[in-house]
């Protein structure tokens, strides 16, 4: 089941993206009609499992009135599928060996699990633009990564566990400004421009996503393959970040982990292949899909 | 005027401190009688300096009632004035240059703000109890440092009109495990464990704090004086920091930004004096008040 958020009308909604239609079934004004479904898809998220059954039993109610509440996809605005995060996104640095050796050497594959954040100001969806900010950076460049979304709330969780703990999977993309990376040490500057995390297009449930550690991730910069790689390639398995962070620190239901970029950044070319106006990148994640954006 | 947030039977409220009769007066109360007033202290932030003279007016109209809207200090379990901050709290790493020092030689003095932030779930109120976490960390240290609260949402906001932004000051522990931050290079894990961030026990309104780049500021562990120097001793001043975060990154009202700890942590002492169960830790600055927590 794919969740989405968007906007329609000016109003924000959430829904399950069909594959079959290609549409979108309108979960919040069906919520509102129904008054079983959760108002907001946070509120589902807490739910756990409960929130999958009922989507699909009111879904089933329906029946003709089914065409009442689908959305064609190319009405809507897209919004992160977490529109408001609930604290900042969190974000595993170097955690495949290439993208490590690329932004320096060998000595950079960390030994230990490495995260920062990024402010909850950078979220946006699938499809809109991020802002280039040339007036602040002229390295503006692309990451893209697997992030899981939690949908239980724990702490001090075992490896064994983990998996346990996760709603779903979605894409995102962790722009960040290289020249504000380094110049201000710690990577929050430069990793917290506005619209520098796109999310999406949707969180897949993960019910449908077997094996989180074994997908093919590939980044296309107007249709350049720049990063090509899986998520067999993790330093740190999803199961030990989840471990790792959780220890002394609580986990929350809608709190976003991005696991890491593989090599082929921007920065990673000689010379660098920075963003441009009007560049397009495509991320693509088995058994999730494509986040698109633009850089304007 | 001193806003804060406290629980009564069980119940969040938030108010002011009166310092002639000691008392709260419980502003979230009179608020649901009232109708004038905000519900939240995060409603009544965003509302400026109108919040202040409806606040003023209020108690005013008040008169004999007044004292059916007072609680008294003693009877509330304090919280973070903010409770549910809306994002990571930001916090300038290195900020007086005896503590850069302290932390490593002359080489660690930054040249750039350097900013990293502490999860949501960190935050804890006056006189609570900040977890020892004895089964992660033998290294826990205390950080004594002045808080500003932003009031206005805005971008790219330049070092002159800065101050117009801060709603308050307050006080703020950045506790941090220090083998954690060193081991995962970047800061969030190390400064990111339950109850590592005590805040308050108020945020004093700006307008009585006249030279927040001026203010004496103390740290005792047991009544023992370890940190003891002066905001004056900034490296980059709060308009440098407010004016840096904002290039590019959309500030809100209610976000947290701590300005750095002096010399004398835990950690800068030979050999090193890291926080053990049962120490108290109060933390002073010079019109805003003292922060109590005790480690357990």
């Amino acid at each position: 089941m794919k969740f989405l958020s968007f906007k329609i009308n000016g109003t924000e909604q959430y829904g399950v993206f069909d594959d079959q239609s290609n549409e979108i079934m309108n979960l919040a004004l069906l919520a509102k009609k129904d008054g079983t479904l959760p108002l907001t898809l946070i509120e589902g998220i807490k739910q756990g499992d409960s929130f999958i059954s009922s989507v699909n039993q009111t879904i089933e109610n329906l029946g003709n009135d089914r065409n009442t509440y689908l959305v064609n996809k190319d009405m809507i605005e897209w919004l992160s599928p977490i529109p408001h995060p609930i604290k900042n996104i969190m974000c595993v640095g170097k955690n495949y060996r290439e993208h490590a050796i690329e932004m320096g050497s060998e000595a950079d594959i960390p030994e230990h699990v490495m995260v920062f954040t990024k402010a909850t100001t950078t979220v946006t969806g699938h499809l809109t633009t991020i802002q280039a900010h040339s007036e602040i950076t002229n390295q503006l460049d692309y990451e893209g990564e697997l992030a899981v979304v939690i949908g239980k709330k724990g702490k001090n969780i075992s490896e064994e566990e983990a998996l346990q703990y996760v709603f779903g999977y979605t894409i995102l993309n962790d722009i960040t400004a290289r020249d504000l990376q380094s110049r201000h040490k710690q990577f929050f500057i430069g990793k917290s421009l506005d619209t520098s995390c796109p999310i999406g297009p949707w969180i897949v449930h993960h019910s449908a996503i077997s094996s989180p550690n074994d997908l093919t991730i590939t980044t296309k910069v107007n249709d350049e393959i720049r990063q090509n790689s899986n998520t067999k390639h993790f330093i740190f398995s999803i199961e030990t970040i989840i471990s790792t962070l959780s220890k002394g620190m609580t986990l929350e239901p809608g709190d976003i982990i991005a696991t890491g970029t593989p090599s082929g950044v921007g920065k990673g070319f000689n010379p660098p292949k920075f963003l441009k106006k009007n560049d397009r990148i495509d991320i693509s994640i088995e058994g999730i899909g494509t986040l698109t954006n633009k850089v304007q």
